[in-house]
């Protein structure tokens, strides 16, 4: 038996690999087999992790573990799905028992926490390569995309803004900070939480939606090109976390929920009248602006005037 | 737009990309949507493959876009399924525009050939590795798995072995060959054709199928275990091309057959009464072999002489 082939036969262990609902066949065959309801649709992303490039090399694998997967699901919330199923292609230089042990084990805490069973994929040798492909189901029809934000709804976010990009020059041991500041900021970058529960809650509400990953501004350009709408994003109004505030100051915590990444919150548009019943439902849903006829993103002060050129320039924004 | 957007929207307006039967959502959004009929299961594998351990470094972009995806869609084949869509995962060292245009060049062809659409995936920088997620469908329990071998079957093939192992001192520039030899040797290692019509002929007759792509003798052994059963497989009965006999002699010719990889042919345990129709409908079946009572494979001489240990020692072999 290859070394590859004991990796293979280590992963096939894992709980989340055991199968059950919706998993007719896992590990092990030529293809994995799913079963979808009568009704519903198959949800399917594909994120790469690229060592030194989408994070530090060395790291820690079970950090790498938990995210690599965290990052990948985001996607199925962001649509509304409901997980099933994973497959992971895994590219390492050597076969390194302790790494993939651990690795394996950040794996499969984010599986059980986020309900994904990896079903199969790939081990070679390489340079150090994480692909993953996640699985959910989505009744027809109602999947939340990006084309469908009308003038007149309201422009929300999931949660905190900036902490996964704050996190980043810890996590690149550029900067340092105390313990309050460092251990949320670092949880958030490595074990970032799928809003899983939020996106499925939202089928049928939200007119779009998306994770945030690339920055809010970008991404919120990507709703505004595909809805053929324009945003206008109140800045006072984004949501800051006291940690990211006492690390950054105002104004590069402002800079980094406005274009940093890695935050994996959604952000959507909802009619207002959706609004009432789903906070008094105690989602964390904040409002930051609103969907306007016209086309890009824009970005007003507290008193409405507009302050988007001094925040232009980043990629994507404006496409 | 970064340069790596413009990557995804160059696969996005390749015409396999434009959605079709089954392909709800494309590429674009967080995530594409699959229709999977009421009735069938999703098969879905993934592969991946690294420059200078899976193909040399630089090759042929435009027949590694064929063989990147040919290899990836003989699993589907193997399973029995229709073909549906597929994600590419594409890590790149630079952007080099003549490069993916002739990728996605042999890409499509084969995607076209093969019934695929490409959906969706991520485009990275890093070491060139490509990982392809394929997707197709299969009435509710027909997929033809590893496990269902029966004493009394017959072994079958679904064409010459040994040509992808035979070609490969060509692809590396090991040996060379006039154009007789090298011709169908190189067609067959740069642009396999994945046997996906053979596959689905055989839903309901073969009992256990596979793709060779470890060797005759390791594919072979993975059937055996999984269908907990021996296989015994007649020496003189591989069929082997005329270009690979006059390359390698009968002695590497049988080698290359028994223990070389790439060959994505079919390898399926057939009940013997399904034989003649199928090959009365002109199915390139070959007969190598039966299915016994006992465990792993046996390999016996034209006098039925037990010939096993003198081809034991690779790897995967007698698992």
């Amino acid at each position: 038996m290859g070394e590859f082939e004991l990796i293979r036969n280590f992963f096939a262990a894992a709980p989340c690999a055991q199968g059950g609902e919706g998993v007719a066949l896992g590990i092990g065959d030529d293809c994995a087999l799913l079963d979808v309801p009568f009704g519903e649709q198959l949800a399917i992303s594909t994120d790469t992790l690229v060592a030194g490039v989408h994070f530090a090399d060395p790291c820690d694998p079970f950090l790498l573990g938990q995210r690599s997967l965290a990052v990948a699901a985001s996607d199925l919330a962001a649509m509304g799905a409901t997980p099933l199923a994973f497959t992971l292609a895994l590219t390492l230089p050597t076969v390194d028992a302790d790494w993939l042990e651990a690795y394996a084990r950040g794996l499969n805490l984010m599986a059980q926490g986020c309900g994904l069973r990896l079903i199969g994929g790939d081990t070679t040798r390489g340079p150090l390569c994480l692909t993953l492909t996640v699985f959910g189901r989505v009744p027809n029809g109602q999947a939340l995309t990006r084309s469908g934000a009308q003038p007149g709804d309201l422009l929300c976010v999931g949660g905190e803004l900036g902490n996964g990009a704050g996190a980043l020059p810890l996590v690149l041991n550029q900067l340092s900070a105390g313990p309050s500041i460092a251990e949320p900021l670092l949880a958030h970058y490595w074990s970032p939480q799928p809003q899983l529960a939020l996106g499925q809650v939202l089928r049928g509400k939200a007119t779009a939606a998306l994770d945030i990953s690339d920055g809010l501004l970008a991404d919120c350009g990507h709703i505004a090109a595909a809805s053929r709408v324009g945003l206008l994003i109140e800045n006072d109004r984004l949501p800051i976390s006291l940690a990211l505030q006492e690390f950054l100051g105002d104004a590069g915590a402002q800079q980094a929920a406005l274009s940093g990444g890695d935050d994996y919150v959604l952000a959507f548009t909802l009619p207002a009248v959706e609004l009432p019943t789903l906070l008094a439902d105690g989602w964390p849903i904040h409002v930051i602006g609103r969907v306007v006829e016209g086309r890009g993103v824009g970005l007003l002060d507290v008193d409405g005037q507009d302050i988007t050129p001094t925040i232009r320039g980043y990629q994507h924004f404006g496409i």
